[in-house]
């Protein structure tokens, strides 16, 4: 330790012999023993050490309360995400507050600004664009904050990430085995969190398994209805699968195959993505990519708790791998998950 | 006014000359002309006029928040009713946080409790059980609250409930017209506030047409895997139409009559309650009773920003009637809404 550095909360514990958890216990107020607060307090006196703003702040507001934050709550992924949330916090005495931006980058600033007034003691954001006014917002929060996405390398925040591209990969891969090859993508918008990275994904996949011959389409928003009108036009150019950036897509380009009396599996392979509960309820039944939404839900709230424990940790980034689940609408013969 | 009882907003408003939301506003220090902030004030010293607890915590706690709460984030008929509650209390520069209580009474208590530390201004709440420990903190609250559901009548709370009997009588009657006549219940739990209206409307409705011929079968929650386990027992039983609690139980028995072969409509008829955004999505398209939630949803919003201007408010009921969108799942023939 040089004299000018700011001593940090590991060199408290290091010095009282202790874990950093437990002086943050001792800092925050928390219950701790005799014994405990006395050696924290000697190193805290010792060493000089004073909490940062972020720190302070947690002192003063502790509310029990902790903020997700999604871009749209109808959309099943998010609910599944918040139940994931929800059951680890939980267990550490937490509320969870469900919050939407409406998948407006203004209204997802407001809400992180409105942290300000202390209601909740840290939040997790999933924005829909991770817009530089995003980034400030998370930079001038004074509570604790993860992100679920994929925040610039630069900036130093906790974050959880999918790997979309080998979600797709996965897909594509199932659908030349199954001797799909005439494969359309139907991207949400390309301007967002998913819609890039899935993007990224089937270029990539596109170029190793049909040479590029893929043909992309861009519905207007992640839903049903912007999955019916697409859906005219993706099965007018008469594919033999469709790859969805999102179940509802798919949910809405299988409504209009039905009307068109094109058979699902087989006429067409329809295939989405994050594996919503829906998937297994419709008939046929979806197979779709798990970019596994309970996993990154689990893994933003402990590193979350993390933080709001340690507001002097490094930043942590945590990638979940993707799975695929098969279900009827892409398998040739009418059997599997009914 | 006698000199005993305590003057109210409408007495002030009254002698000011100005309406009682105009009270509100200058009582509550938000915007108002020199002229009525003068005439207000005069009326209130004129009649000693003090706003009781109820109102003073609003005029300390304008976070600008209101909060809904919900028994289950993962029931797209929550998720509709939080879209409708969100576009009304926006207009009047609210944000709407969600809170759900997991199905659990003691967790719906511990947020109504919770609004104590002032982080929100109102509450409305969709309780799974009208218990009385809900009614307790319900009255024990000093935040304005409207509640979705039907408490007793002699609770002065303001209040927005569905016409369950009249829309399950929709259904019975669309299903004996189209010729069904061995028909099932499927219910969930009797002892929840939507298990007992629509256990109470399907008794009346198989009074009247079916002179009590009706089965009735209760699954263990109102969700699709309660759905796919009771189905087994009532598809055993060899009905020609079921009528479901609400969707999810309707999409389970689906799901089950297709993996035995049992053709949906033209075996069996299959109609929901709730008409939520997913029964346009599944195929067949589901037939199901709209209680109209987005109009619950508006109507409680409404209530709780009234309830906000003016504390003293005498409590209001508001019914919403239900009516039933007719899919392919319910139509003898292979047409209809695709």
């Amino acid at each position: 330790m040089t004299l000018s550095a700011r001593p940090t909360l590991s060199q408290v514990a290091d010095l009282a012999g202790v874990s950093v958890a437990s002086v943050s216990r001792v800092l925050n107020g928390l219950p701790a023993s005799r014994e405990m607060t006395t050696r924290v307090r000697a190193a805290v006196d010792s060493l000089g050490y004073t909490p940062d703003a972020r720190a302070r702040s947690l002192k003063v507001g502790r509310t029990e309360q902790l903020v997700l934050v999604v871009p749209d709550v109808g959309n099943p992924v998010y609910t599944g995400l918040m139940r994931a949330v929800a059951a680890v916090v939980k267990d550490a005495g937490y509320r969870l507050l469900l919050s939407t931006g409406n998948s407006e980058v203004a209204e997802e600033i407001a809400i992180l600004d409105g942290l300000s007034s202390g209601y909740a003691d840290g939040v997790i954001i999933s924005p829909l664009r991770m817009t530089e006014p995003i980034l400030q917002a998370l930079q001038r929060l004074r509570h604790p904050a993860v992100v679920i996405g994929t925040p610039p390398a630069a900036v130093p925040l906790d974050a959880v990430q999918a790997d979309s591209a080998a979600g797709v990969q996965l897909a594509m891969q199932h659908l030349v085995d199954t001797d799909r090859h005439r494969i359309a993508f139907v991207n949400g918008p390309v301007d967002t969190v998913p819609g890039t990275a899935r993007q990224r994904g089937f270029d990539r996949a596109d170029e190793r398994l049909l040479a590029g011959a893929g043909r992309r389409y861009a519905a207007a928003a992640f839903t049903v209805d912007a999955g019916r009108d697409i859906a005219e036009r993706v099965l007018d150019d008469r594919p033999d699968a469709v790859l969805c950036a999102n179940d509802l897509l798919a949910f809405g380009v299988m409504r209009v195959a039905h009307s068109r009396g094109i058979r699902v599996p087989d006429d067409l392979a329809v295939v989405g993505i994050d594996d919503t509960d829906l998937a297994a309820v419709v008939s046929p039944g979806l197979t779709s990519v798990n970019l596994g939404s309970g996993e990154r839900g689990a893994a933003a709230a402990r590193l979350l708790l993390a933080r709001i424990a340690d507001p002097d940790r490094p930043a942590e980034r945590v990638v979940v791998d993707p799975w695929l689940t098969v279900r009827e609408s892409s398998t040739p013969a009418r059997e599997g998950d009914r």
